[in-house]
């Protein structure tokens, strides 16, 4: 392997994170009205970010939707709550002894409106999260919108007519997610081209491309849950022999400790947009997305979105898995860290 | 770098080859009828091709060009002739002393009406292409069918509409292709999004997608040039200090010579398709295509192709970029090597 090494002066990865910057705008693209098929097919096929200003604003949801109405409609309805004590569900948390899980909310069910109240509740206290016992997010992200929500549906659209007819297929999932401004979504990524629409309060994005895969930190992590325990209290139970491969890194910190970045982290340039009510984002496959949100006047934040399935035909996926493998071996993780 | 290498136990270049010929289907999709700019763009996306059966057939120049009528457009008007002994325009040539150089033609002009009567003479002959002395091609990719040719130009359609609309640009060039069954154009590839039409006779294409690039050895070959020397004989002339980077497999030869094969070519799964008279081709950026031909039973094969720039932006090029580069170190080709 010696001859192998001499010739190494170009380091791939770095290029690669580099030349994408150079040949793309930090600044995602705004459009003031929904895309045709064909144009919204063009930034699928550049695997490239857009918003929609207001392209959701004359949808019922973003019309009527109040803490009232929603009240009103799910009266009597139980629903699944993600609870941890930190705000930060499916995310990466340092234990006290140092080690970095993945740790998954606890589920509870909880009747909707006591769960408003709860979220709403919190949110008028002003308390930051240091002050705060515990988070509540309803976040299943199991098509709950044709299913434990399925008495909003309605009010949405049944799937976003350019993105279906572009790409040929129904949404495989539509997820509600109502929290408050304490709730945040860890940097990861989805296999799913997304359409994501905000109806009450705002969500903040920090966006990453797929090619700037070795600057997240990837870490195969051991796979934990937080559990109540006596008085209610919140513990992280590890579950046995289970990793997941999940980013690290935090765009939105400035001193990282050591082990969540990497000597490629420096060259990410995080894309920034804040959804307001009534905005869609079109988030492409595989992109890195840390969301975080606040809230309406009310004290509730309300989105709904549309995952529809990958296309793994054509040159996209295997280029984007070499891009993984090279950055994993320039980072010498060992192999069986390699999923 | 010894770390390093104890992780190597996955390589890259080999996995990216495979896993696209594993997603990817070996037979291209046959159209009947031209795509709408949406479905056009759904190939694009994927970068991968597809032929209209019949697609030009209603072309005027595909009712109306024969060897007749295009001499009586053209009557008068000199062309622009590529000469080569062997009908391989462009291509690597191993020399007498087994050293590989990239050799252009010999660029003539001649009278149109003497150039056809050449090549359809010539063909009509049966001979083999070690029989002939040389072969003439009018093949100058320098958008001919809007100069030398414009008399043709209004015959075929000015750019192809479904094309336009979704790229959202004209092509950067129009050209026309004449020439014999003793012509054949070498494995390369083009930064554009090619539309090939065929008129006259019939073109034999065989396709790699970009991700094939360690497959297709590509070398840094000394730059050279068919030359007349006394008595009409042609012969080589070197370049001063200029290199191409060029492929240098040839996916129609079971036993290339060592230095013209690598050990990934074997990976490599040809996609082949025939171009019948009316026949459209969408020839994806980046893909390597090596063209032969047949004559129509006048003696004569006739093509038009569009080039629309590539685009720059979002992830394919950098990413295609990528398997360049770790193609060529895994192919341990010296740094200066690379382009």
């Amino acid at each position: 392997m010696t001859k192998h090494s001499e010739y190494e002066t170009i380091d791939p990865t770095a290029e690669l994170i580099t030349t994408y910057n150079e040949l793309n705008s930090p600044v995602i693209d705004e459009l003031t009205e929904p895309p045709s098929a064909l144009e919204f097919m063009r930034f699928v096929a550049k695997n490239r970010p857009f918003v929609v200003r207001g392209g959701a604003s004359n949808w019922s949801a973003a019309e009527t939707w109040n803490i009232a109405t929603l009240k009103k409609w799910l009266k009597g309805q139980d629903v699944t709550v993600a609870v941890t004590p930190n705000g930060n569900a499916d995310a990466p948390v340092m234990t006290g002894d140092g080690k970095i899980m993945f740790v998954q909310p606890l589920e509870e069910q909880q009747a909707f409106d006591e769960f408003v109240d709860f979220v709403v509740g919190q949110e008028r206290t002003g308390k930051k999260i240091r002050d705060v016992k515990e988070v509540r997010y309803a976040q299943t992200q199991n098509d709950n919108l044709r299913n434990e929500y399925s008495a909003l549906y309605s009010q949405v659209e049944k799937d976003i007519a350019w993105a279906r007819i572009a790409l040929q297929k129904s949404p495989d999932a539509v997820n509600l997610w109502i929290g408050n401004s304490l709730s945040t979504t860890a940097l990861h990524k989805d296999n799913y081209e997304n359409i994501y629409v905000q109806i009450l309060g705002k969500k903040h994005f920090v966006l990453l491309p797929p090619v700037a895969y070795a600057c997240v930190a990837e870490r195969h992590l051991p796979s934990a849950r937080w559990m109540r325990k006596p008085y209610g209290r919140l513990e992280i139970t590890t579950e046995e022999d289970h990793s997941i491969p999940f980013a690290t890194w935090d765009p939105d910190n400035p001193t990282p400790a050591a082990e969540m970045q990497t000597m490629y982290s420096i060259l990410a340039q995080p894309m920034r947009v804040t959804l307001e009510p009534g905005d869609m984002l079109y988030l492409p496959a595989l992109w890195y997305h840390k969301v975080s949100q606040s809230t309406s006047d009310e004290g509730i934040c309300v989105a709904a979105n549309y995952w529809y399935d990958i296309e793994f035909g054509g040159s996209f996926w295997p280029l984007c898995n070499l891009a993984r493998t090279v950055g994993t071996t320039a980072l010498q993780i060992e192999p069986e860290d390699i999923v």
